[in-house]
């Protein structure tokens, strides 16, 4: 008869997700792979109030060197705690938002299974990224440390920049990868015949741009018809995804990542 | 007898870095995994010319929805190129800096054997790279478009929170990380007792930040002396590094990722 750490072992971890309680953020595209997958997960901080923010925190204390358990401190939220994945059967901790996607995609069958495929998804899912990145600083350009307000001016022009050079250039990148792939993706997968993590993370990507820069979106739409139509709509309606979306846990954007301001917008 | 092709195939393959031909910039956490690995590879576009560069430009085409081997388009310089490795026995290749570096690590023995620990690595590589970023904006807050000289104001305040707030909260963590495995690392490695690739890309940002902020970092050094001492002159010694760096393969800073204004850095 095995041990009970065996035992464990052998079945599926409750994933817990250590994030901030009440804005989607940078948690989402770790929510969309658990999700999308079906995989049991706690949002730590949303389903335990104080008492679950507080280990939030304590994973990216500024003044920890690590774990009981042998993990190192995160730079920032989100972490992901994985009981009885660690070393020796105790917990792994890891952070930083790519390295999440990829280690639950590859977990939950959600990356492709091809390794050639597997590195294209992981291409695409560090560019939609890095454009999420860039969503963010379009109103926050000088520092995340001030307030919107006292950075008003230069956001109003990298919001400019960003919405005239780097959003064509991001979504060109995307709408010709679906192209290239169409055959098999039909325009919703960029890699491969089926979902992964690089579609649910772009797929946020767009969707919180849609949020954020709603005119400046429908008058791209006629540019880049995979992408603003065919996958965006396609996306939604993935297993996992459709109930996700329409549940009460899919929470709404507000002064995260994703922010409506409309004189960024286009005019 | 092996066919040529599953001889070629069980022969390393001689890596191609498709990159700009004058700069450190981006490449160069591509070029230091090689280095320490010792492994063959072409660094195309500063070996041959203009017909190299223009094999780079190609990868990174505006109009390309993809390659004639299956690949997908590269978002930007860097990529990679692994003849033999893409389905088939055709060339891989593969974009995105961190995906770039984490998969040359796992095929050249620098990441760590141990999952949780090529995790963590992995965690560390993408903070320094978060950090990279950081330092790149520092100089261009507004636009990428733009000459530094039409967002001068807006770098100052830029490179003033990211001296203030930035550098120390990243380097807080870096030094915290090499704390907690200093009974391993002995203050020279972030995971473990030997070099990986989260090494070789941290101590990249921290010369690039040497070279763009002497005065900061030089005030710096008493709080952080692990990281600033320790590890940053442990890692230039690392056998293949050391070579590296003493010969004219190392490129010099100028115009690139880091760049030194003076009235950027601390007074």
């Amino acid at each position: 008869m095995p041990a009970p750490e065996a035992k464990r072992q052998r079945t599926q971890p409750t994933y817990e997700l250590l994030y901030h309680p009440s804005i989607p953020g940078r948690g989402e595209y770790i929510r969309l792979v658990l999700e999308a997958a079906g995989a049991p997960y706690s949002d730590v901080a949303k389903e335990k109030g104080d008492e679950g923010y507080a280990r939030v925190l304590a994973a990216c204390s500024a003044t920890s060197t690590g774990d009981a358990d042998g993990n190192p401190p995160a730079f920032a939220p989100p972490a992901l705690r994985v009981p009885g994945a660690g070393r020796d059967g105790k917990a792994l901790v890891i952070s930083q938002t790519p390295n999440i996607v990829q280690y639950l995609a590859a977990k939950l069958g959600l990356a492709p299974a091809d390794e050639a495929d597997a590195l294209h998804a992981n291409q695409h899912m560090l560019t939609a990224l890095d454009l999420s990145n860039e969503a963010h600083d379009s109103h926050h350009p000088i520092a995340v440390s001030l307030y919107y307000e006292d950075q008003k001016d230069a956001a109003k022009q990298r919001a400019n920049d960003f919405r005239e050079t780097r959003i064509p250039k991001f979504f060109s990148y995307f709408e010709r990868t679906l192209k290239g792939n169409e055959e098999l993706g039909q325009g919703k997968y960029l890699v491969g015949d089926k979902l992964s993590h690089a579609d649910t993370t772009l797929w946020q990507v767009v969707d919180g741009l849609f949020f954020a820069f709603p005119k400046e979106l429908a008058a791209r739409k006629s540019e880049f018809p995979l992408l603003l139509e065919k996958f965006y709509a396609g996306i939604k309606e993935e297993k996992g995804l459709k109930e996700y979306l329409a549940s009460d846990r899919r929470l709404k954007y507000s002064m995260g990542l994703y922010r409506h301001y409309p004189e960024l917008d286009r005019e």
